[in-house]
């Protein structure tokens, strides 16, 4: 019998918990959910009830921790990612392993001597992104590698988005599925890249006017804005010496302009609050950030930023009621968080509106003297409002690494990424084989996409 | 007797120590200067030892704090800002006096109850700025308001400039007179104020293109940016119902320009660790910023920003060496503190080069149906390298209010600025008289202006 600890059962765990108590009576598995509100697990384990039990759990009780930890074997952490650096400390302590879907952070990558002389792994960034993104990834990379060909180019994005038929006429395409505050913030550090073998950066005021395009088959066009550093990436790639390296998020096109408008006009600072009444409206906060002046406020506003008056950008900020006498809501805010609580209210996802995941991988590489491009695309749709896209993408690849992490297939200690072939090769083949989630790879010399261009 | 204590002895000190030495033996003074570096003070000392000693501190000392603060009757702190909290809880302790020439802070302001029980006076902003600004606009507005008029328009700029010999070929027509660091984070958060009747928001991305344009008599022209929170001065001055209130810093026209020019390539990003190498050089650091292109750096740039090629701004760039393989000289620095390791080179003040320090209000007021515009300008040059403008302007008024309080002319206790006639117009009358630092006074109806300027 194997003791799993799941810490953590927010939106995001939905799929997770799923597989678990799919695999639990063959695995032998006894599973503990532990949640601030276990109650509404109660359920989704009522069948279960041999093997699986939910238990109450504040992620800021540390003596509760202390308590839990050692009562398991493996400890999965779905908590918010600041958390991780308690739980993985308690893992090393009481020699547990532990699994999450975040990125190993300072804290954490500090316990890795610890961990290794405790002989537990501290298995990090195995959901989406990070997670997918890295097992895909490699196994490319490790194909293009066998086949003798030498990358000069690794592009990478990644978005959580909304199946076609949800964007309905919201013009940015766009609804939360993640939390907001990010998607409200993102950006806001410089971006950091290689371009052709120059180093690129890219603060906030151009990040959302720098976009690439790009195009997934089937699915349409998006558009991608770089991510904060994309050159961490080169070591644990063995790409030290590639000269173009990026990752970015993905967007519908035409949301980045728009976004890019926002930005401009102040609209997604987070660091000034206005003093302001909850009673103030959109159209005075608005004004607030013009120079004085007469005439229609829309109108201004565009001509301020230079916009076209009845152009895309115009009819998105439209869209969100900018320019009406709606109240803001909140006093005394900062305008990021004004601006998310109207978008929280804008991008509201409807019960039956299905999200979406994007990810493309784009290689470019020289073999025999011929210079190449491999595409890996993936795209993942929700079944429901509850196995989201997202909840999928997150959840499974971390399951089924704990069950090859307890069956023993897992033997390296300390704190891993899922890089290596043992690990990322199972779990991209039970992922495509029960859940249909699965990459598309498109190869060909760069010649012959160019002459069918031309054609 | 009356025993001072100053703690803090740097650069902005000199003529406040010069003030205090002048007056000590008439006043019967014995004053205790407090200093990281004492010896420096022996010089400046020596002609004075009956009644001034200099002593060593450590500001991070806080045992030797508590043992200097007893021995004292009054505590002047000449120390960075942040130490002021601590300083103040040993006054209040202790039950001294205390005078700064800081703003109070929400540490110093929780002490007002407590230092009112004490029966001891907290006297802060008592410099130039905050310091003079208070007096001198406090003066202007009581004189206006006595006389009936009613306000419409306060806009206050304050700048530490350089003497116009000083400013030689440097087109930025600036040095560093003052922290280089608070220069170049200048306004990163959102700007506050109110015009006409508008609360009007200025973010970072737009504030250095936004300033306003004003004349000193005999001085020239000058531009103001807006400063970070006009509108918290509108009760200290009673004046909370006033259509237009800004608050501004000074520059000579172009700065500002060809400054917004450096946030927007994103120079001024302090929260970025480049991982460069110290051998990086500036045209490296520009292009890296720039879209992928061929062709002349500097072209490119201005292209980007939609800049005239040849036009000032690019002059003012091209001046700080940003084209050219200069290195930056910092390994893994943000972009601000490269660009301030560079202005420190470029603008450094030459042992000859006297500063100046500019301060103008402008009023609006009705008076008998009548709009008046009342404009009050102050200019003071520095006399040398040591008792510059700032240090002058600085610690004067410090001195001449600590004077007025060991007097017991001033039996406020608790928190107090200066702004009562009590103490502002003694010290404005002295620093005119023994100082030859006097504000010009002009007033005059709007029509008469307007009537002259058709001529």
């Amino acid at each position: 019998m194997t003791r799993i600890l799941l810490l953590g059962a927010g939106r995001s765990a939905s799929s997770l918990i799923q597989y678990l108590l799919l695999h639990a009576p063959a695995e032998g598995w006894q599973l503990t959910v532990a949640d601030v509100q276990p109650a509404h697990l109660a359920p989704v384990l009522a069948a279960h009830s041999e093997y699986a039990r939910a238990v109450p759990f504040d992620v800021h009780d540390e003596a509760r921790l202390e308590e839990l930890v050692p009562q398991a074997d493996v400890v999965i952490s779905m908590l918010p990612a600041l958390f991780h650096g308690a739980v993985a400390r308690a893992c090393v302590r009481h020699r547990r392993h532990l699994a999450t879907a975040s990125y190993v952070s300072e804290e954490v990558r500090a316990l890795d001597a610890g961990a290794q002389e405790a002989g537990i792994t501290l298995l990090m960034e195995c959901g989406l992104d990070p997670g997918l993104d890295h097992m895909s990834a490699m196994r490319a990379l490790t194909d293009i590698r066998a086949r003798g060909g030498q990358l000069t180019s690794f592009k990478s994005y990644c978005g959580g988005l909304l199946a076609p038929e949800a964007e309905g006429d919201n013009p940015w395409k766009y609804k939360f599925t993640w939390n907001p505050r990010n998607v409200v913030l993102a950006g806001q550090s410089t971006a950091k890249f290689l371009d052709k073998g120059h180093l690129r950066f890219i603060p906030y005021q151009h990040l959302f006017a720098r976009t690439e395009t790009l195009a997934v088959p089937g699915f349409g066009e998006f558009e991608g804005y770089a991510n904060r550093d994309s050159l961490s990436y080169r070591a644990p790639y063995g790409l030290e010496n590639i000269p173009t390296m990026l990752r970015g998020t993905l967007r519908r096109p035409g949301y980045c302009a728009a976004w890019h408008a926002l930005v401009r006009l102040g609209l997604t600072d987070d660091a000034v609050h206005l003093d302001n009444p909850a009673t103030l409206t959109w159209r005075e906060l608005v004004e607030a950030y013009l120079p004085t002046g007469a005439g229609n406020l829309a109108a201004r506003l565009a001509a301020y930023l230079g916009l076209e008056a009845q152009g895309e950008v115009m009819q998105r900020l439209q869209w969100l009621e900018l320019f009406t006498a709606r109240p803001v809501g909140l006093a005394n805010a900062t305008p990021a968080q004004l601006l998310e609580k109207l978008l929280t209210e804008k991008w509201a996802l409807k019960p039956h509106d299905r999200d979406m995941i994007v990810m493309q991988h784009q290689f470019e590489y020289e073999l025999e003297g011929e210079l190449h491009e491999h595409t890996s695309s993936l795209v993942v749709l929700g079944d429901d409002a509850v196995h989201t896209a997202m909840a999928k993408t997150v959840g499974l690849p971390v399951g089924m690494a704990v069950r090859r992490l307890v069956q023993g297939k897992l033997t390296q200690r300390g704190v891993v990424i899922p890089t290596q072939p043992e690990l990322y090769e199972p779990i991209l083949a039970e992922l495509e084989q029960d859940y249909g989630i699965r990459f598309v790879e498109e190869s060909q010399p760069v010649a012959a996409r160019v002459a069918a261009a031309e054609k």
